[in-house]
């Protein structure tokens, strides 16, 4: 049963209780344009009692520098160094925990956040936003289709310039490599922008898990080799962490998966009902109105 | 138990029993570029004799009349009426059993096999290889993806030019449109081509099944659209009928599915074992070697 945080006294005992705190963005600290509430003091709240932040993010179409940017236009403070895309995620759980060979490649489907984390940790790619790869070939014309040995993984994220091209040649490297890895950043049916859904990196990745019949290595939030690659390069230690989200299905499901305390946020899409009722497909183990409400801490 | 025809006292009581012969063409007519044995005969044998013949595939890139070229090619006597393309089946379906709107459009994503196909029923479309369709987006520019509330259904076929733009478009309409009908030609996975595989109509379908988190209703084999639109415009009776293939899982399964006979031949991918195993995905009514075996009846 989730425990319900209100009062200073039960913020200080979660505070004094985690070392290391995860955040999802949207709906925890802002919505859109806006910060929620005293989100931002709650933050600088636990930076100041010296506790380490992380900000975990399923969007992979964008680096970890452009993602700062948000931050800074939203008067966060954040470190690079703080911030997880599922693409920085995926190149770090490819170099870390799978020790991908520095010989062989990464065909990419996806967009250049992934390709520029890609080349952060020193990891040769393929496709992404090579314009050969970006092209719609003929009806039957499979004359560009040609094998590559050097292919050790194949990476999917979300890509708008996602093609018929790219997941013939993906499909090839998958069934004719040995020990090719199938990987996914993240296996979102759908994104929010402008106050609708469209469809996200679930959907990228659907074509090639239809054609071979199995399904990716999925590194984003719910799946744990995120918070994996999180551990191992930082050296954390689990009963120190807490994840922080706004939904049951990604990221409170996250940290129950992954084996670490969560704190659930009630200003984003999930609500109370949600993880009380029976069969709820994740259960927070605190849970608080919202981030801002901590800041009462600092008081 | 599947009944096994090898003399030609069997043959004749095959064909005296059934009016109507569905035929699939890869593994049981041709092989590549090549009759397999005396499959012409029979096809002749059976015309003699009064037989109505049609050919059943789920290749929905080309038109009927660009699939005759092959029968053609072949020295295949063949009809286009009696040709049946998941794309000229998706069409008739639209046409006959859902009796589409005529101020209604068909949003496609696929060939111009399926926009021919539409066109010769005088069902209105858009998207297809229209080409303000046929390009890339760029990364969060959704200002192309407008509402329609025209489209009242989306048909998705192998498009070698599928893209996001259409994925967002055709994804929009579902939401959007009240009754917008999910349709694919067929599912396959992959389609054989060259000695090799590519990804096939299914995997054209899955991203707009994963964005909507539902499957669309599939008209090619094994589904019962196809067989549905081929009685209904031909006013045939079920008990007169007879499918030949050599899939169990296409061929095989659409007979068993749409409640008529089926004869298996063993020219093509499935061997015997695979239907006289336990659990087996369709069982045949009979089994022939080869269909050319009953080229006997006509000495």
């Amino acid at each position: 049963m989730a425990r319900t945080l209100s009062s200073v006294e039960d913020y200080k005992e979660l505070v004094d209780r985690y070392d290391t705190w995860l955040f999802d963005c949207d709906g925890v600290i802002w919505e859109g344009d806006h910060v929620i509430g005293k989100a931002g003091d709650t933050l600088q709240y636990l930076r100041k009692q010296g506790k380490r932040i992380f900000f975990v993010t399923n969007n992979a179409t964008k680096s970890r520098a452009s993602n700062k940017g948000k931050f800074d236009k939203m008067g966060i403070e954040c470190k690079v160094d703080e911030i997880f895309t599922s693409a920085y995620a995926s190149a770090a759980y490819l170099k870390t925990v799978l020790k991908f060979p520095a010989d062989k490649k990464v065909y990419v489907i996806g967009e250049k956040g992934i390709e520029d984390e890609l080349d952060a940790v020193g990891i040769q790619h393929s496709g992404g936003t090579n314009p050969d790869d970006n092209v719609f070939i003929d009806l039957m014309d499979f004359s560009s289709i040609t094998a590559d040995s050097s292919v050790g993984a194949v990476l999917c994220g979300l890509d708008m310039h996602m093609n018929y091209k790219k997941f013939a040649k993906a499909f090839r490297y998958l069934r004719e490599n040995e020990g090719c890895h199938f990987m996914a950043t993240n296996l979102d049916s759908t994104f929010p922008t402008h106050g609708t859904v469209h469809p996200g990196g679930g959907a990228t990745v659907a074509p090639l898990s239809c054609a071979l019949g199995r399904e990716p290595l999925v590194v984003g939030k719910p799946e744990a080799p995120m918070l994996e690659s999180i551990i191992e390069m930082h050296h954390l230690d689990k009963s120190k962490m807490i994840m922080v989200g706004d939904r049951l299905n990604t990221d409170i499901a996250f940290g129950n998966q992954g084996g670490i305390a969560t704190l659930m946020v009630l200003t984003g899409i999930d609500k109370r009902e949600e993880f009380e009722k029976e069969g709820a497909v994740a259960r927070p183990t605190y849970v608080v109105d919202a981030l801002g409400d901590m800041a009462a801490l600092a008081q």
